[in-house]
């Protein structure tokens, strides 16, 4: 159950959108924004904006606005990206493998630590010194250890059944790229990217332009 | 500006989700589905199925329900996935690569007509019979051939200029894995897998467990 000091999806979904507008005029050498300038950017509007911050007591000072490189360290820490994180990839296919090689993640403090596969053709082998072990071994793997998140990129067929011995262990969290809806257990966080689903919202918003709002998501 | 009589995003969002249960159940065999079934599978409120369904015309029967197949039909056209797309790809790393070979589209009517790349030892090559193109030829390429959808998985530092030869051009729609913001216009409607924040996301939730509630999506 959710309970009633918890903040609301829609207010966490934005908290990456305002840390990524903050780095990239970080960037550009901006160092103070004020709610406006962010709303002018964000298409938020600067109250929505402000209301946001103040739920992390991020309070930004009247006539100065906020400081850009305090408010990404206190996002960074809000976010949780403020910390370093094992994971394991799980499916070494196509999706698999361009996660595993996404630059951006190492240098984010995320760095893989196993390959999991079914596949008797890639089982055994390394990639960048990473080992890629037999699927059915994840149970014990995880036994002896501590992992953080499993990057899940499996056929959705196989997908809940590898979820359950996640669940079962003592991971945090699953970032899931197959297109299935999975159930969780155990306190484990799931995360979904379901590109099919949004290949289809943009298909449908090219038959029903009446529909579409720009900016809206 | 959104008209009055334009469905709101949570609902088109949602109809992705309906198509995928659907699709996952006809896979089973099962004909027929009362709201209240998909209810317990989506975790949506009936009440909120049947609206949803109600918006596009797609009435179940009382004490029947409603007809899988015609179901999955009906939502088909809605999410314009009845019709087929020449897509090109504009980035061929790690993601890009990815994509081209991900098989669901091709079955799903997605055709890669062409790759474009800035990186002189891809731009000339072939990948399965598609050819990769100079990414400074893209305008040309727009203007000689009819294509209704760019994939878009370059750098975020480039991204908004090719936006901007895109826009230009006749395309419906830009499918964008750039971790940037992208503004569009000519009508092209834009939507965003953005990787980062989907992982910030499930970051923030392993950090604040308090506000996560499963399935909220």
């Amino acid at each position: 159950m959710k309970k009633d000091d918890a903040v609301s999806l829609s207010v966490i979904k934005r908290l990456p959108k305002y840390f990524r507008y903050l780095t990239s005029i970080a960037d550009k050498g901006i160092v103070r924004v004020s709610s406006k300038e962010l709303s002018s950017i964000t298409g938020l509007t600067a109250s929505q904006i402000r209301q946001d911050l103040n739920h992390y007591g991020c309070f930004g000072q009247q006539g100065y606005g906020y400081n850009v490189k305090e408010l990404i360290n206190e996002l960074s820490k809000i976010l949780g990206i403020d910390r370093k994180y094992k994971l394991i990839l799980i499916g070494y296919g196509n999706i698999g493998h361009a996660l595993f090689n996404y630059e951006g993640f190492s240098q984010s403090g995320y760095t893989f630590e196993a390959i999991f596969d079914s596949n008797p053709e890639k089982i055994g082998k390394e990639i960048d010194g990473i080992k890629i072990f037999d699927v059915n071994d994840l149970e014990n793997y995880l036994s002896d250890n501590e992992i953080d998140i499993a990057v899940l990129s499996i056929p959705k067929e196989d997908a809940q059944k590898v979820a359950n011995v996640l669940c079962k262990s003592n991971i945090d969290g699953i970032w899931n790229f197959a297109p299935e809806d999975l159930k969780t257990t155990n306190g484990v966080v799931l995360e979904n990217v379901h590109l099919d689903e949004s290949l289809y919202t943009l298909t449908y918003f090219i038959n029903n332009p009446q529909d579409y709002v720009f900016g809206n998501e």
